[in-house]
This record gives C-alpha cells, sequence and structure tokens, in this order.
C-alpha cells in the first residue's frame, strides 16, 4: 500500500512516498469488527502465517498461532499481518531511494519508533476501512506495539494481546543492543551506513550481532540441554547439523582458539552466517534503537501507572519463566500499572524452559491460554 | 622467571625457554609453610596487590583483599602472583618471539590449558623452595586454577580457596566467549592472528569482546541502578564520565542509531576503548579458550564427584547471588561433589548486587569470610 502524504515522525523528520507490505487471512465481517492487526518483531515481516504456494520453507514467523483452528483463528478473525517502516522485507526502508535526494537513504533514512510504526498501521486501516480492531496482537517488539496502540488510539482497539514483552528496556537489553550495533558500524564494510552502492555488506558485524542476539533469546537451561559442552560433530559436515544431534560427537578437544570446538559454537556460527545473508544492517540499527526508546512512562516521570492511564481497551499478557530480556517481572509491572487505573487485564506466566524465543514457539499451554482469549473475543462479536 | 626445560602442554605441544613474570608480598617462614599462591583471572597479572612507586593508578587487581592487615595478611603469609603462559603482562606470549622459528608467536602460540598453567605455576614453586602451598586461591577462572591444583598437586595445597568459580563453563559461557573471539578473529586487522608486523592492533575486535564481557560481569540490578535508562550528559565530554553521575542529564532523545544515546551506551564504549589500548588479542583468544576448556569431570564421565576425589586439601567456596556468569549454583556443584567425598568445605554465598565483579570488590561480608578462613590457616601454622 502507497501512501503519498508524508508521515510525521516523533524526531520531528518527515518521510513521504512511502509504501508499507501487508498481508490479510480471513474475511472482514460486514461491520468491519473482527480485524486483528499482527506487529512484528525484530527479525520479521507481514507474512505471519501460511506458506507461499510452490515456495518451500515460507511459513509465515507465527504460523502455529494463526491459520484456520489455530489459536487465532482466521475462520473467525480478519488477520493483518504489516511490515514496519525501515524494514528489509517490504515496507520503505534505507535500501529504497529517498524521494528529497533521489539517492539510496542508506543511514540517512529516518528513526523511527513504536509510536511512529503504530501511526503508520493506523492509516493503512484508515484505507482499509477499519476503525476499529478487535485485537491488536504482538510479540517482544510486537508487544511494545500493540501497548502502544492501547495508548496512542485508545479508540480504537477493544483487546491488547501483549506477549513477552516489557514497558522498557533495561540497562542491560539497551547494553545488548549497542554492542550488536557498534559490531555493525564498525565494520569496515559498513561504509558509514552507505555500503549499498560499495557492493559489499558488513556481513562481519551482521553476523556478531545475530549471534548476540541468539544468546539472549534462549535460556542458559536450553542451551545446556541443546548443546551444553558437546563438542564439534566428528563427522565433516559441522554447520546446520548442531542441532540434528544425530552426528558422532567428537572425543578429544582439538585445542585451538579458532576452530570449532563446541556444538554451541558452530550452531552460533551458522545462525550468523544465514542472518548476514539476507537481513540489511540499517534495519537491524533502526530496529534495536526502536526497542531502546520505546518507554511510555517516559514523559510521565517513569510513573507507568499515570502513562497507562488513556488506555481503555482490555487486555492479555503472557510472560515465560525463562525469559531473560522480557522477564516476567517485567510484564508484572504491566499488570500492576493497568490494574493501577482499574482495567481488565488476563495475565499468564507460563512455565517454558525456550528462553525469550518461548513466544514463537508452539507451546499447548500458551496456546491454550490465547486460544481461549480469542474465543471469549469471538463471543463479544457475535 | 626463566625456565630452559620445556613445558609439555595438555596439546601435546612443547613450550620451551619461557619465562614466568611473578610478584611476592611479605616474607616466608622458615619452614616455608606460608605460602600462598593468587591465580588471576582474564584481564589481570601477577600484579596482584600494593603499588609501585611512583606510578598512579598502579594498585593491584586485588588490593582490597591483599595486603598488611587485609584479608589474606601479608604480615603473616607470603603471597605469590605469577603472570599465566600465554597473557600480555610479561610472562611469555604471543607477542614474544618462538624460539624454533625466530619469528613473533602470533597466533602460534601455542593453546594453553588451566592445567598447563598450573603446572607451570608448581615449576616456579619448585624453584623458590616452596614444596607445599598453605593455600591457592583465585577468583572466576583464577578460581578453576585453585581448583586444580587440588586435583593435580593434591600433596603440596593444604586449602584451596575458589570464589565466584565453576567447575566448567555453561553452554551460553562459552556461546559469550565464542561471539567475543568470532568479534576479534574477522576483525580485518586480526590478520590471521599476524597483525603485529603489520602495524595495527585488532581493536575493532578487542572493543566487541570487551563490551560484551562487561555486559555478562555486572547483573542487571546494578546496571539499572549505575545506568537505568539515563541519557547521555547533557555537556561535551562524555566519555568516561558515565559512572560520575554529576552531570546533567539530557533531556531529549537524540534519535539517532550511531550517537551515544544512553549512558550505558557511553560506559561501554569506553570500557572498550579502554581495553583496546593494552590488552593483547591473541592472549584473549587463548585465555577465553582456557576457560571454554576448564571440566575436570570429563574424563570421569561428567563425574565431578569422582573427578574431585583425587583433591585432599580443605576449601572455602564463596559465590555471590546476583552472578549470573559463574552462578552460586555452579559453586553448590563444586560444594557437593566435595561433601560427597568427605572433604573439609566452608562455603558463603553473599547477597551482593553486582554480579560476577562482586569478587573484585570491597564487600564487608564477603571479606570478612575470607579474613576468618585466613586467621584458622594461620592458626594451624602456628
Amino acid at each position: 500500500m502507497h501512501f503519498d502524504a508524508p508521515l510525521p515522525l516523533q524526531s520531528g523528520a518527515l518521510i513521504r512516498d512511502y509504501a508499507l507490505s501487508y498481508e490479510t487471512y480471513g474475511a472482514l465481517n460486514a461491520d468491519k469488527s473482527n480485524a486483528v492487526l499482527v506487529c512484528h518483531a525484530l527479525n520479521a515481516s507481514h507474512h505471519v502465517a501460511g506458506t507461499y504456494a510452490g515456495t518451500a520453507k515460507s511459513e509465515g514467523w507465527w504460523d502455529n498461532m494463526i491459520g484456520p483452528g489455530k489459536p487465532l483463528d482466521t475462520n473467525r478473525f480478519f488477520v493483518i499481518g504489516v511490515n514496519n517502516l525501515g524494514s528489509c522485507f517490504g515496507s520503505t526502508g534505507p535500501m529504497h531511494t529517498n524521494p528529497d535526494t533521489g539517492k539510496v537513504y542508506g543511514a540517512d533514512f529516518p528513526v523511527v519508533t513504536v509510536e511512529d510504526w503504530v501511526n503508520a498501521q493506523a492509516r493503512l486501516l484508515d484505507v482499509l476501512g477499519i476503525h476499529k480492531l478487535a485485537v491488536v496482537m504482538g510479540g517482544s517488539l510486537g508487544g511494545m506495539q500493540a501497548l502502544s496502540w492501547a495508548l496512542q488510539y485508545p479508540e480504537r482497539v477493544s483487546h491488547a494481546v501483549v506477549i513477552a514483552s516489557a514497558p522498557n528496556l533495561t540497562a542491560e537489553n539497551i547494553a545488548f543492543n549497542e554492542v550488536a550495533r557498534r559490531a555493525i558500524v564498525t565494520d569496515p564494510d559498513f561504509f558509514g551506513g552507505n555500503f549499498y552502492d560499495q557492493g559489499v555488506v558488513p556481513k562481519r558485524g551482521l553476523r556478531i550481532a545475530r549471534m548476540i542476539g541468539h544468546i539472549t533469546y534462549l535460556s542458559d537451561d536450553v542451551m545446556n540441554e541443546k548443546f551444553g559442552r558437546q563438542l564439534r560433530a566428528a563427522a565433516q559436515s559441522l554447520e546446520g547439523s548442531a542441532l540434528e544431534g544425530n552426528t558422532a560427537q567428537a572425543a578429544q578437544y582439538l585445542y585451538s582458539t579458532q576452530d570449532v570446538e563446541f556444538q554451541i559454537e558452530s550452531y552460533l556460527r551458522y545462525q550468523g552466517d544465514k542472518f548476514a545473508e539476507y537481513f540489511d544492517a540499517n534495519t537491524y540499527l533502526l530496529i534495536t534503537r526502536a526497542l531502546d526508546y520505546f518507554d511510555p512512562a517516559r514523559a510521565f516521570g517513569a510513573d507507568l501507572s499515570r502513562a497507562l492511564e488513556r488506555a481503555s481497551c482490555k487486555f492479555l499478557l503472557v510472560s515465560f519463566t525463562t525469559d531473560w530480556r522480557f522477564s516476567p517481572k517485567r510484564s508484572r509491572e504491566l499488570v500492576k500499572a493497568l490494574l493501577d487505573n482499574k482495567r481488565r487485564v488476563s495475565y499468564a506466566e507460563i512455565d517454558a524452559p525456550h528462553g525469550h524465543d518461548a513466544f514463537l514457539l508452539d507451546d499447548a499451554r500458551y496456546h491454550n491460554v490465547v486460544r481461549s482469549y480469542f474465543d471469549n473475543v469471538a463471543k463479544e462479536l457475535a
């Protein structure tokens, strides 16, 4: 969807002639009351569910959650996935041409915030003729968008489903983002963000950024369970095989500082290599910065209860016990602030071993919570 | 101290014509029974205590613990600090000349393990005429050396003091080490480890490595307390001022992906820059690998109790509640395995907010535990 009218951004900048990639699933009902907007996190897109015909491994990133008969049932709800501004999966981003200069944006793409994304999503809904969302839903950074919808457009949201999220990032979260950004920015192939016309990609930096990210998405427990101190597979063809677990394990240390010695190393290198093949470096900077900046309580002297007073919708919050990036404690802060305002909140703390990644995985208890919440939303609509 | 006889290493390699830098404090008593060996961790050296006359900021790295009247009282004990092989603070390391080739070792410096370091330290004690240590002591990687002393030379140790340590690294620990190593190794200025004759230093990689390290040394709590979400100082002269906290805080976001926005970023960049000025990249690889490899239970089918059966000395173990890099859980594994063997163990779990760094800080409860332990050792000697 192309937009001609400039979008004013929180930073004071404007972005004009932009486009948003989006997908929809299911059918909008006659009174347009069954729309669910699904917001994405760092490494995801508008393609939230389903597969592209004839394309292997093209499942949407939340395909276990969204689809016919799934917890978010597309037989009942009209689901919208939107790729955010600044991303590298279709919507206008740093790799596109700046209409003001005729040159690729690169590092000059304006800094976008969660609030900006929500404003852009609201414009898309305007064009789709949807005034009020039945539900806005997201995990992690997507959960921040869902929360921000409830604050920026309280009259346009009936329910917000905020999963594995937080009212803002802690210093440690910001620190991990900053190291990842420094790895990218100091990669000589970054060229100050204008690497596109140099014919290179700052892959070294992207690899490091992704490896750091992966460590923080997993729990210590699940890493120990999956990899422990197991050595590289004795057979050749190491890369990518770390998770399969059926290769013979090497018995002896190699005594090398640079070769893969432990399976966790093989796994991380593989993840880093894969990511560096497709993710845009400027997008990585923009999206991690949007995470850093999100802080609705900031304008209220860090008083989260006052900040959430504007929200009028009902809430479902979910957190996962081993998530140390967006810990249950942070979700409980949100629950408390909403209850301080006497809002209706359901909250589930799921005992899951998978760390932050759990919000993307198929866990029966978690999915049952979401399913029954949506069942109740559907009853309200009926 | 120079050693002519080659030292056989665990990898099967030999190192010859090597030297160990060491310092001693206090006086060795007549029967040579009051010697305490202090082993260092990643970023430290033989200079454990005291200052160098006329040199500002030259305090030893454990100066709050070791000295006259301090918990490890150099009026009573003869303290030895040794710089480990492969380090960059005086002992033979990657920046020195390989006698076999006449060229700088660089990446060809042999991989050294905790066990190798202990063997080298034992040779130093031989020359000093010390057959048996009253105490071997260390924190973190230094604690691994203390534990390994108890296993490799049970007849030469009366007490082992193992602080903020672990029987091996978890997958998550190895993962952080690996990301740091990849940042160094993929820095174009690393030149495969042979950067010395290129006139460059892989500072970009060292900075990233140090930033990652720093995050893991601190607790989430202490980071929030020290930095929280505070913005950069409004005044100029940011670098280094993050910790002072008396500069006016900026009120507005800059909306930049590359400039310092939060104080935690300023702090990490400063720490990274400082480290890259003096630490050797090959040493970083070697020392993190020694951490990865340490695993005394490995030869016993991961049965730590059987692995520790060889130890005959008495033990003091200390851990810190907010240390997520070497968590109390790991110290308790050691305590359990020692008790399984009916060894005498004292264990203190200190409630401290500072994460792994706590072992280097001046905490009254922690220091009192160590002080009273050494008081008892002194009584045994009397």
